[in-house]
């Protein structure tokens, strides 16, 4: 097939190459493709006018869209969470939309129960105190046999949640469509949240942002958390209301906040979050593994056009309706 | 028996209170001791003259030490780490020393896989560039699979090496007397440290300060771990050559390093330390739970007292010539 690869060119890490395309490549035992690689947007238009199928990330396809596709009928995107895509209108018709979903859970897991021990072990509380130079005995407890609630469970809820469950820890999740899981003690619907947060020690957001979540963790849903509750944030800094999620830290209603992503990226140099007291953050890198990102990308980008020329049902295909 | 209790004043947490003694006698079935409380050296030195058993933290031993104990047997440490006593001379001559091995272990081993899954995501790296106001994307990598080198297998590296190995990592333990530990691939002596460290990824000092241990971690052997490796440091501040640490965060060799003791505690407002980039400092929390320390504690100070009123050997008998 025709195939246009879009690469950014602020991300060279997340680049793929033509030797990680040849691997990729053999490793699917795929031959007959006619590939190109571009980086600007004229590279990109003239490509469309041939392309049968686009990869790309989601944010450098929203500032490219729309553009004539005639002969457009995959798009596969580098990334799982679509919402800078969203509402989806300026998609060229008729094609469809696939993410990487996969790739993110194994490293979203191991960070997940990274930041839980880092709260359990207060970790938020005497990072501030080493910015302020001070010798602080902010004494720590186990995480195993806490209660855990996660909002998500696709791969990075579902990984971070088997690894709690792994370590002892009593996980309840969350979710819109609410089917039983084995790291989950409860599987409830979104419903279920409100009853469900005065019992939470530690809450995990690891859901996408669609118009049913944003703004999910209100700041009354953030004062039903019990006092001394931990919060971290893989999932999207728009599923917070990040003022009052600050408020609860300010006050030590929260004991403890450990964000990855933030409704501005990059968080600019002035934001308060930078010094807010308990609050450790890190620059929207908690689910990308370098090592591996986009080899296993191009491998389920595969499984997915073979599942498509066979007419099969697309394992990764985005409901935009949905939202992912 | 006649025993007596003396709390360190500047530890409220950590206070063995007449409730915790109740209790611990109960659930351990003694009845029929006279137990007095003191925070004074006045207190300490009126009831030494009666005292058949002492209980209290080294340091505050350290400090009251020597004095006349006629009638002292038992000496029982709040605390694991007996170096504060060493060379041990000003003990009452007769008196046997205890520590409290076993209480720190759960809640090391934790800190531990969180130092080790903070170094693999990067965080100190990006807990100085979150110092700094600066969006900096450090990429992670996984935890599971990668090479770990224990020093150390006593309560503390045991429990630590457990969970690595539960997660995936390829451990290998160097102790004094390298006897096989289900969690370790291998388990070497001392003498193999310096053909290990070049294959070490995560490097944890978990053993305790002696003679033999002051300074293991030296300049030379700083330099033998490949670069991009990281270290943690559970056990003491002395077992590291700290000038040579710094230097080897600052010129890129390490990337990162999480220390919880130091050579100088606290460590002073001005130390270097606290600014060193990607450094990340706790301060001597790693292996204390309020919420079970003291309970545990007795709970052990009981099993030594029933050994020793049955002449059996003592769990936890401090070898005062290797000084643990």
């Amino acid at each position: 097939m025709r195939v246009h690869i879009q690469n950014d060119p602020a991300e060279p890490v997340f680049t793929v190459t033509p030797e990680l395309w040849a691997e990729a490549s053999a490793r699917a035992g795929e031959k007959n493709h006619q590939v190109s690689f571009g980086l600007t947007p004229e590279e990109f238009r003239e490509a469309l006018a041939e392309a049968e199928v686009v990869i790309a990330a989601p944010s450098t396809l929203a500032k490219l869209l729309p553009a004539p596709a005639p002969r457009l009928q995959l798009i596969f995107c580098t990334a799982a969470g679509v919402d800078a895509l969203a509402p989806f209108t300026n998609l060229p018709p008729g094609a469809v939309l696939v993410n990487n979903r996969g790739v993110h859970g194994a490293k979203a897991g191991e960070y997940a129960l990274m930041a839980l021990l880092m709260l359990a072990n207060r970790m938020p509380a005497l990072a501030t105190a080493q910015r302020n130079h001070r010798w602080e005995k902010h004494h720590g407890s186990l995480l195993a046999g806490r209660r855990l609630t996660v909002v998500g469970l696709g791969d990075m809820g579902a990984h971070a949640a088997e690894l709690a469950a792994r370590f002892g820890m009593e996980v309840t999740g969350i979710r819109a469509r609410p089917v039983p899981h084995f790291a989950c003690v409860h599987v409830l619907g979104p419903e279920a949240l409100d009853t469900c947060l005065p019992r939470t020690e530690f809450l995990l957001l690891a859901c996408p942002l669609t118009a049913a979540t944003r703004g999910l963790l209100n700041r009354e849903r953030i004062f039903l958390l019990p006092r001394g509750a931990g919060v971290v944030n893989i999932g999207r800094g728009q599923l917070i209301d990040e003022a009052a999620l600050r408020e609860a830290l300010l006050v030590g209603h929260l004991s403890g906040a450990v964000l990855d992503v933030f409704t501005e990226e990059p968080l600019p140099p002035q934001h308060p979050f930078w010094e807010t007291p308990n609050l450790i953050l890190t620059p929207h890198v908690s689910a990308d593994d370098p090592a591996r990102y986009i080899p296993v990308s191009l491998d389920i980008f595969f499984a997915n056009l073979q599942a498509w020329r066979e007419g099969r049902p697309l394992p990764n295909q985005v409901d935009v309706v949905r939202g992912y």
